[in-house]
């Protein structure tokens, strides 16, 4: 696609959830469940959160994609997890999952290693966890350059960007990987987005609630173009708020509220480039 | 009651509240739990959320009135919700529920299935939750002309009239259908309430929350007045709150402002009328 | 220690947890778990929240300090609780206790039980979960002159004194207890704070937030100059926060605000008091 082709796409697409407020059901962390569920609404989609595995099967067959967030395991995960993601994985519904707290916990890593097989259509993570998760899949070398898997900071987006090509040519689906600079591919293409604010890492949430709206996109476009949408979307909103915002709450405010007002014309004039993978 | 009695009754409910500031605990969903707890307290009671079955009964007892919202499900809720149900029976303290995701989940709808007989004092919720729940207990006939069970839209406010009449005469207590127009009955009356916000639908937890306000006031007022004045103190306070906000973060923060600043005289004057059931 | 040693100490930790942004982990309730979050990040720490015992423990172990609140808990709570404390103590990690609902459920109750022997660094709680503490464990008499335990106004924070340093003596740590006017204490001098906002208990989790603040200071100062510059970082924020707000919800907004905009120098020149214990 051209530039301008992703450009189109991404507008139609922040203007067809509004239309069609999607269903786009989560599994997430209970930090931030509240702002997940905003942002969703913000944008136009409806949300949906449930823990039990027979709820969670019977809501992903209704949802148009469901988002699956690693925080704050809870022992019924060890179910429902592995059990919805099969359910997806079968019905070919989109869905997304954001891999936070890689490395700790072994019903968190146990799902990880399942969703291989079951190959989620977006993967939303920091630099570290999007390397983490494609050592684990044995998509690169566990020893590469890339660094040592563990907090952002240690690994920049773009020493992610063999990791986060490798997961997509495997899913098949989109690779979004938050920092500084974001960095969105579907294993074909990567798009490099700018913007945002320095008050995301003063809220608890902005990445988790950035796969959320990756769902709702994700019920009314494919992967790469749901993922870019959603990514504009933020920094879009995060940079408008910025300069409104006295401090990090008031920054969180005018972020949900100027998501609500935005345009798909809006988001799509975001800043973004594109490159072969 | 005429409509000037229901007037009265309800500004000193709300007033009572700020005064007396009852306890009413919550087994509640975890996305719009801290909302909950803070329009709770923004009205003037005091909150307390519990999971386990020995802190729930131990809490009901001492609670003024107690809420359980059937959202987002824990395993522990097939042993907390049942019993706790049967202590506030026995106990003869009032509470409230919303049936949040009805239709869905065998903990959920078995739990709603034995509240049956231990009557809940208002039941809480949007136009085809209570249709649905009026046909689980076996009040209304299930293939009448309400339209089927599903998500708010599917059926009207209008719609939900026989199903709440028929749940508010088997538990001799209060239904609140939420919608566009808001219905509240005893079974005998019903009030028809008019307010409220667009944007109410563009936060989560804005039913959650109120159900949380019509336990606060149960504790301080019977269960159609309870309900009656939650209802008007939303569509003031809603009313109010959008024509200050900017989206629908500022507007939930307005909300909760206003709640805080309404008195019983300017609750008691928000739009609704009442007729016989 | 005087009192302007003990002035530029917490000047000094304000900053340093600013610079060094530390991570202290939470075991914390669902209720209040975002607002615990945001306020770590608003001071300059790194919040991660968990449940599972294997994350517990290794979180434990890569924390500058830990956070355990002891609101609603859940059936892991039962293993986790205690497992992590072990391990806190065992690899002598600064960690922090908040006894809310204190007296009520088996779990709570055992595991408070078995803090006694692991001794958190700091514990925050009201009058009557520190004076309930102090006699659980058997450090005060049980039918001494400070009353019943119960809500926080049936005790005042001065009838907690005695309780505070017991404990503070037994831990070899701090404890704050938060009213009115809050005591901070390490069982050889006593510090009285003052300032704050009446909005602090229209808001849920304050308090519990507060706990979070301990923790992240914790990393980088001892208990009581950690407790102590948490509590004036409160009561100065508060202060700010009221003449701005115009009920809770924008209260709770300047707080946060106000909490990020804060240097050590200005919260070290809230008001506070300091004597001989």
């Amino acid at each position: 696609m051209t530039k301008n082709e992703i450009k189109q796409k991404i507008a139609e697409t922040v203007d067809k959830a509004r239309v069609e407020k999607p269903l786009a059901p989560s599994i997430t962390n209970t930090v931030t469940v509240n702002l997940v569920a905003n942002a969703q609404l913000a944008v136009g989609g409806s949300a949906a959160m449930i823990y039990m595995p027979d709820e969670a099967k019977a809501i992903a067959a209704i949802g148009g994609a469901m988002y699956i967030n690693m925080g704050t395991i809870l022992p019924i995960y060890a179910e429902t997890l592995p059990e919805t993601a099969k359910v997806l994985h079968d019905l070919n519904k989109p869905w997304v999952v954001d891999p936070v707290g890689f490395g700790m916990g072994a019903i968190r890593m146990d799902c990880l290693m399942k969703f291989k097989e079951y190959k989620p259509s977006i993967i939303r993570g920091n630099a570290s966890e999007v390397i983490g998760l494609a050592r684990l899949w044995g998509l690169v070398a566990a020893d590469d350059s890339a660094g040592p898997r563990g907090v952002d900071s240690v690994d920049t987006v773009q020493s992610a960007r063999e990791a986060a090509v490798a997961i997509a040519r495997h899913t098949g689906g989109a690779v979004a990987v938050s920092g500084q600079v974001d960095l969105v591919t579907d294993g074909k293409q990567v798009a490099y987005a700018y913007g945002g604010s320095h008050f995301m890492e003063k809220i608890t949430g902005a990445g988790c609630s950035l796969g959320g709206v990756c769902a709702v996109y994700a019920a009314v476009a494919e992967p790469f173009i749901a993922a870019l949408s959603a990514t504009l979307m933020y920094n879009l909103a995060g940079s408008v708020a910025e300069r409104l915002a006295k401090g990090p709450a008031s920054f969180q405010m005018d972020f949900i509220d100027n998501m609500y007002m935005a345009t798909g014309s809006m988001v799509s004039t975001a800043k973004f480039e594109v490159e072969e993978a």
